[in-house]
């Protein structure tokens, strides 16, 4: 893509974000008020239907294993849940069953053509006892323009949060008490297709399974270290960047471990000539600057098609945009802050890392929340980042202590989904 | 990526094809003379083995299905083979068994990241009783490459193939007899690991199916039409579009039903503000101009990181560069021909077919074999490439017939390997 077309990608990425719209959905998907996706011209399917749900308990249920041991992903509950999809009947019954292996034709259209998206959140306990869910309406619409960008089913966004909150009800006991422990939770829709033509697939399996995590940061917060990467690209201007597709994970882990190999945590994707700031590793990116008269400018790249629409990324935003506006107060963020979705790039980064205006930088996704940054690989040199003394700098450390007060229920906010 | 940026990568790559070496191998895959990708630092595993075969016949003989019947991809043989391979011990035990589903568990990668790479091959059956494969050694080789680019584990190529054949010898009567018929071979190899972080897999698997396909064309050519695509990029530079990768083509299938509800059969994927055309739909693109003096221009885009280096494509530039430099005879080709592995824009094609110097454009893959274009909608209107009166051009015609003698049989050549 040229310059002009990019630079007018983004300005109509601009023009969505400051209209309000909260994920910049292409104007090739229509999403109804409940999330589902407007397809023309299909005939009328079933929906996912909470009401049909069967459950079937597990004989054998499990012993959740000491929160200590929990390694990232590795550990799953007792049960999970899964809907068929089908051309000619569209969404069959629900089932939560006990976790257990799929069988899956070796013609299955996932296997071969990668047919899969994903969604990722967290269930966190709470003190009393409650449970609840962060933003997981977000999670329902992404997923909705996720399945629509790769020709899978779409569905009621509501119905399917029902159901995840009823295998979640079911497996609460695994969900670690424990401060920063939480539940992840992994939808996930694949196609089934048992035949190996490239098309929209005549069958398909939403699934969803859970899996206790501990903290990302179990002994305070790690800054890391990226590596400025022009070599590969995570997405492209027409690509599939800004949805969450499995497509976008497996041909980020070969620079992942040339990163590693040259001594550096994560890719920072720089795209274009400009080498412009996309994203970092699996999380969206923020730059602070200062402007020398005690006021600051909060950086993150526009929602311009290669940039995930992260809920992070939007909480951050959101914050940081209504304190900067005064209709609320985020506890120590200063109160002189510009908030921009705007291009950044390296040579500004550098030059700032230079002349002592770059405050901080730091990564934002489910997993990590807050991620910060403490040098980048760039052309040889390592530009250097601030980092305040726990790690944190003077915004993401009261924006982290927003968020995960919010998701632990010790601030009250309707972002907080009780189950 | 810039003009510059991308002009340099096709120098790059045209020095790369005119150095002889069949694929372009980017510099961060270094491949031995078996195929296998020499992985630095990796411990000594255990590698494919054909010698540790075990089959299990099925008791359940299926009855191969009339050829007339047959669709392509949705009919299966009687067996399948498997290949596990681990972290810790490599390749494991190979399988002949009956074909299947697959346990696989909900945490399984290939579900979630697109860790997922495929080939596809024909073995034909010939009229004295033979059974061969076309080139299936660029195949191991390409399934290689396309491994180490998203971090699943390479394999002796050669050792592989022995397994695939041994799979066909088993399943050969399910060969269909008819002309223009053949057995599709499927290799796919898949992450398995049981845990949801994106990194290199700790576990893999192989496996093969076979589908038995009738003719591409069973009623003669019809030539194709095709959507000159901006508005979604198939590859990009720094991407993937050089490897034979399930993320490739689940991304395609949307803007594919976008092209036929406008009425026209296929994409034709043009890349960078100059519009020059990579591929269409999932084949290798050919383009024919005629020089006025008689003589003739055999163009297709470089290997320049975003066109797969196809089988059908080597062998068409190698039959057309053997009979221009006449140390080989393609019957009826045209003595003056140049071939030219080259950039080459719209503009040049929708002038040429205004000026009367298009003589004709293809397609080139493993199961169309060659696939004649007749018109191509470009910025609202449709540019006229002319077919001739069996749907295939001057130079397509003689180049289809040599590449279908040479599977058949009819042709003898050492790109057939006997089964």
């Amino acid at each position: 893509m040229s310059l002009n077309l990019f630079r007018s990608t983004i300005r109509a990425a601009r023009t969505s974000a400051s209209s309000g719209s909260r994920f910049m959905t292409p104007a090739y998907i229509t999403l109804s008020s409940n999330g589902r996706c407007m397809s023309t011209g299909a005939a009328k399917l079933a929906d996912i239907n909470p009401s049909r749900l069967e459950v079937v308990r597990t004989s054998q249920p499990g012993v959740p294993p000491p929160s200590s041991s929990l390694k990232f992903g590795h550990t799953f509950t007792d049960h999970m849940l899964t809907v068929p999809w089908d051309v000619v009947s569209g969404w069959g019954v629900p089932k939560i069953e006990p976790y257990g292996p799929l069988q899956l034709e070796p013609s299955c259209t996932v296997l071969h053509y990668a047919q899969t998206i994903f969604e990722g959140m967290k269930a966190y306990r709470h003190d009393d006892g409650r449970v609840t869910l962060f933003r997981p309406d977000m999670n329902m619409k992404r997923m909705n323009t996720s399945a629509a960008r790769i020709a899978l089913p779409t569905f009621d966004g509501e119905a399917m949060l029902e159901l995840i909150k009823q295998l979640i009800r079911i497996d609460k006991d695994w969900i670690p008490r424990e401060p920063g422990h939480s539940l992840y939770v992994r939808p996930t829709l694949i196609g089934t297709q048992k035949a190996i033509g490239v098309g929209p697939p005549s069958e398909a399996l939403m699934f969803v399974i859970l899996s206790p995590v501990g903290p990302y940061y179990p002994k305070g917060f790690k800054p890391v270290s990226l590596y400025g990467t022009t070599e590969f690209v995570r997405a492209a201007p027409g690509g599939t960047g800004a949805f969450k597709l499995g497509v976008n994970y497996a041909p980020g882990i070969l620079p992942q471990k040339q990163a590693a190999e040259q001594g550096y945590a994560q890719n920072l994707w720089l795209h274009g000539p400009e080498h412009y700031l996309t994203e970092v590793g699996t999380m969206n990116m923020f730059v602070v600057f200062g402007k020398g008269d005690g006021s600051y400018e909060l950086v993150t790249p526009p929602l311009d098609g290669m940039i995930l629409p992260g809920v992070t990324r939007d909480s951050v935003l959101s914050l940081a945009r209504r304190h900067a506006s005064k209709s609320y107060t985020v506890k120590d963020l200063p109160e002189q802050i510009t908030v921009s979705e705007r291009p950044v790039t390296m040579a500004e980064v550098r030059d700032a890392s230079k002349n002592g205006t770059l405050i901080e930088m730091f990564g934002a996704g489910t997993a990590a929340v807050i991620s910060p940054v403490d040098r980048i690989g760039y052309r040889g040199e390592d530009v250097h980042v601030p980092t305040g003394k726990d790690g944190m700098g003077p915004l993401s450390r009261p924006i982290w202590r927003e968020l995960v007060g919010r998701q632990t229920g010790e601030i009250k906010s309707d972002w907080s989904v009780e189950i």
